[in-house]
């Protein structure tokens, strides 16, 4: 007999507003249980990163920020605020130019515009800087719950960005604990019995994506997501997000510094 | 009492190998009705391009192409079949640059390596290229379907993309028939009461890279993927993919034309 095709179920975790300094491994768990469920085996947790950094006291009060000269000139270029444009040099790798409202950066490794830097859902005249170090942060959340639950699972930090000439925002994994978050489908045989050439699958930031239609970008207090059944590889190690080669990159390659 | 938190269902829809003329929507909708289930009012179907493709004759035998000489130029460049390389000059709105094994074009108004051409699941030997109108297929499937199911459902078909600097692809909507693509959730209040400034939702997009959780990339024969529950607007009517202006991609708009 044929294998059952593949299903997955996916589940919103409303939560209380989380503030510096809360436990967000408890909240989720609470609020789970609020919800009449509980951590099973493999589910995957995904975490919005604006919450999570929050918790984190990463909130930056933009009245005690000082900009610096070159922040004052690239403010003007982007149009952006300046004192968050001398966050967004603070906190970025690298900064490659622009369109108004939007520096492009390379911040923790990852293209983010403003350094991943975000207003929204932050109090009047605050900014959420990115977490420290999402990989170590969903590795911390992971093991508390699975301490909690006796259940191995996965965790994900996720974030929005938009997409080349796309308009809207998709979801990108800044971190991960727990799974495996590119699977490599190289060597695997296509439909003809053809070996795959060059395709990996983004499965962590595809359940990020996914999470993101449950999730809301604005008030909706939905910032973490379960998703149960979802083929992918659940593992007690924390995996790096694996690094792309500049020059591989048919993007990067092109993108001129500015 | 508070609302209910938002989740979804997914399931994948296994089906025979789609071959050249084919009616994709009755093999989708027997198939579904072979695992026991059948399409409900505001579920939305996820259909990879690549199967469509097939069944709408766009199977093409690499040995009946001549590549011109520019072809064979860029070939070189690019490291790709030259008879490749003319179908992706054929079927492609501009070319900028690229990396060995990828030509990066803009095809049909998206972003799209080689043309969004692909050998994998095809016969050796043939390519597929991208479905002529990938909208008007969405909707051919979506009112076939509404007709014998008798219920409103959204249909998408979808492909693979990497994302700039990472590694693995994700999922994006070619076209759409029923729902509304982009989520404008601009004016929408923050958890703070702020209005949301630029945020737009690419919510088919986002239901594409969901879907690919469940379809992966190699021969596992899931070319459709059921979403049922989703958080979003299922219309009686095709709504086209909303263009963005090329200057306001940050991505773009430091892309340096070849």
């Amino acid at each position: 007999m044929q294998e059952k095709p593949p299903s997955l179920q996916m589940f919103g975790i409303r939560t209380p507003l989380i503030e510096p300094g809360d436990n967000i491994a408890k909240i989720i768990i609470d609020s789970l249980e609020e919800q009449g469920m509980q951590f099973q085996e493999d589910d995957v947790l995904i975490i919005a990163e604006s919450p999570l950094a929050t918790a984190e006291g990463r909130l930056v009060d933009l009245e005690k920020i000082e900009p610096c000269e070159k922040a004052m000139e690239l403010a003007e270029e982007y149009k952006l605020d300046a004192r968050e444009m001398e966050l967004i040099l603070q906190e970025c790798d690298e900064i490659f130019g622009g369109v108004p409202g939007a520096a492009l950066t390379i911040t923790k490794g990852t293209l983010a515009p403003n350094a991943g830097i975000d207003g929204s859902n932050a109090p009047e005249g605050h900014v959420v800087l990115l977490p420290e170090n999402a990989q170590e942060s969903a590795g911390r959340i992971r093991r508390e719950i699975m301490e909690h639950c006796k259940c191995k699972i996965g965790v994900i930090v996720g974030d929005s960005r938009t997409q080349p000439l796309r308009l809207g925002c998709v979801g990108i994994a800044l971190g991960t604990s727990g799974i495996v978050p590119v699977e490599d489908a190289r060597g695997t045989l296509d439909l003809f019995g053809k070996e795959m050439v060059i395709t990996r699958k983004a499965m962590a930031d595809n359940l990020v994506s996914a999470a993101q239609l449950l999730m809301g970008e604005a008030g909706e207090s939905v910032p973490a997501v379960l998703v149960r059944g979802a083929p992918v590889q659940v593992v007690d190690e924390d995996i790096d997000m694996p690094l792309f080669s500049r020059d591989e990159c048919m993007y990067y390659s092109n993108i001129r510094k500015a």
